[in-house]
């Protein structure tokens, strides 16, 4: 029986959770704890969120579940505010996008991690904030949950309950595993898209290659437009996964560089080729 | 007044000209050449084309503009078919992404290039083939002609007439300079798209990385799915402009590198910083 949620972090990822579980019929309280006193007031105000409060003490005092959804430079800091008012058995959960670094922090601060059960929901829009937050941002959506050997098993099966009340696809992954297959899929990407706005953006005829972009470049870069502190802190916490694939990809575009330089054409219709029928088998 | 347009290409882009104009209430005929009858017939059926002829003096024989959008890499080869059966006032225009090549093309097998209106529609779609071609795909689209020096002018504002009937904005640019912005804006995302997803397909850990890619990921692969004859000689043909930028995304890449590396978490804000400014700027 879950009482008291407590979300730290009411953007986007955290305010949709809460929004997604009233939708689907929970009736506990969904309290609020943050810093920003008007962003806290406009999580209340916009139906997010129960109650709120600037106060660690009153936010997670008897709390069965904190929702943690800060960006995870900030986590650390956070987790030290709460620990000393948590419950023994309250279950700690986030909503990170990095397991490792979760996994230490928690370690560095609380006394044991057997109520921990770390998360990352698969979902999310280039928007932040809680005015973007709505209840069906999950649906379908994965989320994957990297419990540690340690994690009790009912803590785990109750987080799990929570996500699928908001319409999510449960799975569950070793944490080093989540971190590699996440720098590949997600984190390169965003890499990619933010190099190659800046590029251009540092261009002398800038104003004139944005204006002749075509359709396919917006489609492109939307992902350029996500939270710069949300991402800093990925490519930053997740450097040991993602430099390897960064690498992969850098070696990639040096074979690709080289036959453009020689117009070696049959090496670019195999690249090109080879990327096109993974595209189409993998996102039809 | 335009009679005869024979299409040399009946794909998404001569076929969605087509359609375009007669959708603009164009009267005049409209016949296809190419190599391949099935293609052909289908272009008929769908009622894209008036008439379709495998023979080069046939479809040209008559006609007022010949519109060329065949792969680049086929352009001189068909210029060389169809030079002889040109009437002497029958403008050419193409449809080319790279501009110095076509005019090096027409340059090579036409004994003059001043009914030549180099043109490049910046429309598309990932699709390609007679089947996807829709009469709005140029509908608010810009299209950038690259008229010579000796280009007579007559011929330049007829062609712009044509693709204004089809819902176009028409715009005028030197030759290099298209090629040197479309590159940057055009090509480079496409040989990161590519080599994106290649990387990603030859890892071993494919089938999973594919299937945990996030919603980002779909849209920012898209242009992969672009046919690979088409960008197999972009990439070629324009190497001498594309090279510079693929080496300045290197650069900055490299940078961004040492960046995750040493954890330099202000580097990091700043590129993403900049780089959301300008996405938003000017993508909206």
């Amino acid at each position: 029986m879950v009482d008291k949620i407590t979300i730290v972090g009411t953007g986007l990822i955290g305010g949709s959770f809460a929004l997604a579980l009233k939708a689907a019929g929970f009736t506990g309280e969904i309290f609020a704890y943050g810093r920003d006193e008007s962003r806290l007031m406009m999580a209340k105000r916009l139906g997010v969120v129960d109650a709120w409060s600037v106060d660690a003490k009153e936010a997670v005092t008897g709390a069965d579940v904190v929702f943690l959804s800060v960006p995870m430079g900030a986590m650390r800091a956070v987790l030290k505010q709460i620990a000393p008012y948590l419950a023994e058995q309250c279950i700690v959960t986030d909503a990170g996008s990095v397991k490792g670094c979760f996994v230490d922090d928690v370690r560095a601060v609380l006394p044991s991690l057997r109520y921990v059960v770390p998360g990352h929901p698969i979902a999310g829009t280039e928007k932040s904030g809680v005015e973007a937050a709505f209840p069906t941002l999950y649906n379908d959506r994965r989320v994957i949950l990297t419990p540690l050997d340690e994690t009790d098993v009912a803590a785990i099966d109750l987080v799990d309950q929570l996500w699928s009340m908001t319409g999510a696809n449960v799975e569950r992954m070793q944490v080093d595993h989540h971190d590699r297959v996440l720098a590949a899929t997600s984190h390169l990407p965003h890499v990619l898209a933010f190099s190659l706005v800046d590029t251009l953006a540092t261009m002398q005829e800038r104003e004139e290659i944005f204006r002749y972009a075509a359709g396919g470049f917006r489609d492109f870069t939307r992902i350029a437009s996500s939270d710069p502190v949300m991402w800093r802190d990925i490519c930053s916490k997740n450097s040991q996964a993602l430099l390897p694939v960064l690498d992969e990809l850098r070696e990639h575009l040096d074979r690709l560089h080289e036959a453009i330089a020689a117009q070696d054409e049959e090496a670019l219709f195999d690249v090109m080729t080879r990327a096109k029928a993974a595209r189409d088998e993998f996102c039809g």
